[in-house]
């Protein structure tokens, strides 16, 4: 299933759709025409646990093609919201997870040049959050470093705490992207939190691909572009640290609960890494993929 | 006002309450004696603003001595929860903001020797926090060097972005006290999110005592005890960066909404800084006490 979160525009709340046949689905609104009691948004979906998603996968294939009257509209005619709009704990990032990456962060940043041996964890607030086209804020007061991150975000599905990493796929709702805005200058005695976590920083979305229909994340095609141009592109078979790994790793010590996001790292490309240097400014656009999820649209703007 | 979250023995769940003459006064319950609705959870309350605390004190005031039947019980007899059990957002944790805490840092861990020009920010997942008596877990196949850090939490009451330092101790809802506690030997490429949000790594509590009662945060006594022997003493009077200019400071980047918290940082005497380095091990007790807030006080266990 491919989940969004949306607003239409004759209704304000946002909702909880599957987007199936170039339409919005309404989950909350199929559920009751079959008299099952489905939620209105993605994180009380995602507390359902797995078997939810097998139902509702079943619930849409019965009624494809025969929608009962206000359930399904076009996804042109609605407006899409970051898949979770505020997550209920920090985002955890990674730093330095693709090779070539870490080269070019050790040149042009603070960064060592050697290969990490655990995973780098940092972490962005749930303020930071966007959805698609929304604005990416450049405050110029603060930054003069604006640069840009693709990476391929995992959601969380169910509980994980100290599991084994043969297990830890299991433990995964869905995948989406997420793109890991970074104020190089705004780093802090090497914390990055604040250099990665301003609001408007972690554009989110457009929808979350569920687990089931990518049995292998270390498969996957991304790219980002700026004003066209192409500026990162790779696959996510280059991670050094896996989705698998870094679950197993984080939930050693930190519980992942429901709804949990982890950002999985970038590959090389970042505008940190460029000779010379390249930043964004107001004007620019950002546009970014990961393959079989979908595409993000972000115009930087002045505040 | 001292606000708490508690749980009395005949009920499970989690209530709001003030502490008033050794007793625990359920706001919920005696709003509704007084014909007023009060919520049931502090960051409802919080979310009210500060014309609530100015409400609740005077309620509380009329009512003093004369509680209705089922209102009021023995503190004693209460199990005291974290006042915010479950934050909706990362708690945001100042490092090196005591001047010789700086010092100490500098000879033992990795940081630098010169005095931070900006708050050095980071961050601890909501995960983290353990109530009043809760165990603070000793992981040793994580970690061989627990450390301990006393300090000043100040806890969010109305929205900030970009505000004025002279307006920041008004979004102030109320402080109370947080254990920073932080495994030396898990920071990765500098980054403490999880040598410092490992799970039960933020002890908190006993209590919320509103801003009203404390119009100046920077004079407080803190001290931090293991095993019944002082091991850190200072006064906020020291801190680098007051409470006002972290607020600024912070929100200058990312919004901080109400019930948010900043731990403040913590003064020197920690393990790490101590020649030799100690370091906590299950059996240990740690207490600790912010002046006028309280004092906690946590077992560490093998877990």
């Amino acid at each position: 299933m491919r989940l969004v979160t949306y607003r239409s525009h004759v209704q304000d709340r946002a909702r909880l759709g599957a987007i199936v046949d170039g339409l919005v689905v309404d989950l909350q609104r199929l559920g009751a025409a079959a008299q099952m009691a489905l939620p209105g948004d993605m994180l009380s979906f995602i507390d359902l646990g797995p078997g939810a998603v097998q139902t509702v996968t079943a619930l849409l294939q019965e009624h494809r093609g025969r929608w009962p009257i206000g359930v399904a509209v076009p996804l042109a005619n609605v407006r899409l919201l970051a898949p979770i709009p505020r997550p209920r704990k920090n985002i955890f990032g990674i730093g330095l997870n693709y090779v070539e990456h870490v080269e070019e962060s050790s040149r042009s940043l603070d960064t060592s040049a050697d290969l990490p041996k655990q995973p780098i964890i940092f972490s962005k607030p749930p303020t930071c959050v966007i959805g698609p086209d929304d604005a990416i804020e450049h405050d110029a007061k603060i930054t003069q470093q604006l640069d840009w991150e693709v990476e391929l975000a995992a959601i969380i599905g169910t509980r994980a705490k100290r599991i084994e990493e043969k297990d830890a796929l299991s433990h995964v709702f869905g995948y989406s992207l997420m793109l890991d805005m970074s104020a190089r200058d705004c780093r802090r005695a090497g914390q990055w939190i604040y250099s990665k976590g301003l609001d408007t920083y972690a554009p989110f979305g457009p929808c979350i691909v569920t687990a089931d229909e990518i049995p292998d994340p270390q498969t996957l095609d991304l790219w980002l572009k700026v004003n066209g141009e192409i500026k990162q592109q790779s696959n996510t078979r280059y991670m050094l640290f896996n989705v698998a790994h870094l679950i197993t790793d984080i939930s050693a010590g930190i519980a992942l609960d429901p709804g949990d996001i982890i950002a999985t790292g970038t590959p090389s490309g970042v505008g940190a890494g460029r000779n010379p240097q390249e930043w964004l400014w107001p004007g620019d656009v950002v546009e970014a993929c990961v393959e079989g999820i979908g595409t993000l649209r972000h115009p930087v703007v002045a505040v």
